[in-house]
């Protein structure tokens, strides 16, 4: 594949990863996860999963690493969000 | 590409977009946004168009349809995010 081509998908990953950690760091700050949705990191987590195998079958290195990245930062949210809800 | 890569990939994208509607219903029923981060929406807006670029050069359906979908929700998260901003 063509050098620009895996540069925008490499933009976009970096985007939609580097996204999560504004809220990564909010809720790690306030302990809170007040207004999020527990159904929703769940759901986007098998998705990004998904993402990722995608992404070794067709090859594509941006998939590959902000899959990989964002699986980590989505996990950390899921910690919050299931300690809220267990602790409730 | 073959039926089942591209299947994976379609599951892929009907999660990842699917997870956010719990979260677009929570802030449309709520007409609240505590504890979501702006920023986290703005800088996943401008990646996820870039993935429906890279989508379109690549050709794969799963990516064009599924980052389609999460532009609108993403919109709609935004929308909330921006008027809860400016009210403030």
């Amino acid at each position: 594949m063509s050098f620009n081509i895996e540069l925008i998908g490499f933009i976009a990953a970096i985007l939609t990863t580097v996204a999560f950690i504004p809220q990564v760091y909010k809720v790690w700050q306030t302990k809170s996860v007040s207004g999020m949705s527990l159904t929703m990191y769940l759901i986007f987590f098998c998705g990004v999963l998904l993402w990722l195998v995608y992404g070794l079958i067709i090859n594509s290195l941006p998939m590959i690493i902000g899959n990989a990245v964002t699986i980590v930062l989505t996990l950390i949210i899921l910690y919050f969000l299931l300690r809220s809800k267990w602790s409730n």
